[in-house]
């Protein structure tokens, strides 16, 4: 490639922040501005800070623009407004509205010339990949895609909603002895509750009735009655020093068969340190994807499933027959 | 599509009668012909077998052809011979030669306009996409590819060559200890054999002296000193019994870093009941891609590292966003 990559990131939240450290562990890419409705004038890394109404200044400097907007009503409204200027990845992340969001992003890319990859991370993204390849592959069989174990911003949220819980966060975990028999070559139906268990820290305020607190959690409709729930009391300093962190990470599954008597188990899975960080390093591999197609005449939007892991990566098509194969 | 997919099998060794199996699972495909250097009528499911040498009359009834020729080497000759006439994927597995034959089935694919699909399987094949993948993502990070549990047909034929050995089955098992080590973020750096250790069923002749078997078998270079190995001593009846499938599998795993805080843990893996019907289910995937990349006039070599998993679905491209992102 004849210059690095010049990146934009849209949205300077935990996605955002993840990129600008992602990103330089990619060298042959380069951040060029990070672009905000609010107001600061530097990033981490150095960056100049550009208001949203400006980006059209951007046009030709940016090669890719992440965006990395907080929610998917951002991302329905911005998404387009964006890929009118620029090639873009998006993590857009609402199932239902993935087709609605793939039409207006299609229609507004083809129309300016751009590449609009969206619904990029890891699920949707390699989660999407991995049930699509083992269905491609064993037609017939069963799924599973579990996951954590992960915060749950909205279980936290319910849980600091109770009265006399001053914090908390919540962990989905996955049920170990489920995988276990799925890797031994089981097949069986299961629904959320099943698969998954409910591991809660709580910090109570001060003369609080810990066990109202512990029977409220496990029978709240919706969120934990029904599940597996763990609740543990612990201190502010515990909490903060012990669950600060944003891991995430989860398993895809396919349990097929290729003859009656040949049964063939399919695993991907992640466990992440940092799931801003890891899903921005997802965004990143596509955005070179992008840069790469946009340069071929590509236009219109683009999902994982249309673009081969060979414009993923810096290196040649030789190099990786090489290297890979 | 129009009508169903045309399949050829070349060679019908257990990956030719794997694809025969398996292509019943794949209801937009049907078998035409198995084609074979051997002289019999018919195959398990019935279709006519054809005289590789009069493979021409052929042309214009299949759609793709799958090169199941039993060694690496028959592939370097009849892989450009079949590629002259026909679609084809194949298994071309030796790693070295993998860009000279590229070159020579491009080449092939090029002059004659058809699609010529390369070292499909699971390794390489689904191992390689994930190594590709895990590295794209994750530039910075470790690799680890464990094969196993499965039986090596090598080191099989090698306890068979020892004084007093009947027959013998060598089953390759990665170290579970080595994998948890990893999955919980450690980066070790270990050689093939301290990842994995062996696992020898023996039937002994009558009066052998069992001892020596043993030693003669942990000793061995190159294929069992230096690894920890285990001999079981068990009948004939039970060899065959429990020791007749060809089951196989493995891991790749990629332990990376996103910021200097933050490790990330990718990891895909299979576990197969049979290694030849699930090699043939890649195949039969990848023949579905190369079929449809023939349609829109694509020509030359191409491996899995090239073609995106949607065109490895007999779904359309709306109906892969709305079920499986």
């Amino acid at each position: 490639m004849n210059h690095k990559i010049r990146i934009g990131i849209a949205g300077y939240g935990n996605l955002g922040k993840g990129a600008e450290l992602a990103i330089q562990y990619n060298t042959d890419m380069e951040l060029v501005a990070v672009f905000s409705r609010r107001h600061f004038k530097h990033t981490a890394s150095g960056v100049p800070v550009v208001s949203v109404s400006d980006m059209a200044e951007y046009k030709d400097k940016i090669d890719v623009m992440l965006l990395c907007g907080g929610s998917a009503t951002d991302l329905a409204e911005q998404g387009p407004q964006f890929a009118a200027l620029f090639n873009t990845v998006d993590s857009f992340d609402t199932h239902a509205k993935i087709p609605e969001y793939f039409g207006a992003m299609d229609n507004v890319a083809k129309k300016h010339g751009t590449v609009a990859t969206i619904s990029v991370g890891w699920d949707p993204g390699l989660f999407s990949l991995n049930r699509l390849l083992a269905n491609s592959v064993l037609p017939q069989g069963v799924d599973y895609t579990f996951w954590g174990k992960g915060v749950s911003q909205g279980h936290s949220d319910a849980l600091r909603r109770i009265a006399g819980v001053k914090d908390a966060k919540q962990y989905t975990i996955p049920k170990d002895e489920l995988i276990a028999s799925i890797r031994a070559g089981q097949a069986p139906i299961v629904s959320a509750n099943q698969a998954h268990w409910r591991d809660c820290y709580i910090v109570a305020d001060e003369g609080a009735d810990l066990e109202f607190i512990e029977q409220t959690v496990k029978n709240m409709p919706d969120y934990f009655a029904g599940y597996e729930t763990k609740v543990t009391f612990i201190s502010a300093e515990d909490l903060a020093a012990k669950h600060g962190d944003m891991p995430h990470g989860g398993f895809v599954l396919r349990s097929g068969t290729s003859s009656p008597s040949n049964k063939h188990i399919f695993e991907f899975s992640l466990k992440l340190d940092s799931n801003p960080e890891f899903t921005s390093s997802v965004l990143l591999a596509y955005a070179r994807a992008a840069y790469r197609m946009s340069a071929w005449n590509f236009t219109g939007a683009y999902t994982v499933l249309d673009i081969p892991f060979a414009w993923l990566s810096p290196k040649s098509a030789a190099e990786l027959r090489q290297q890979f194969l």
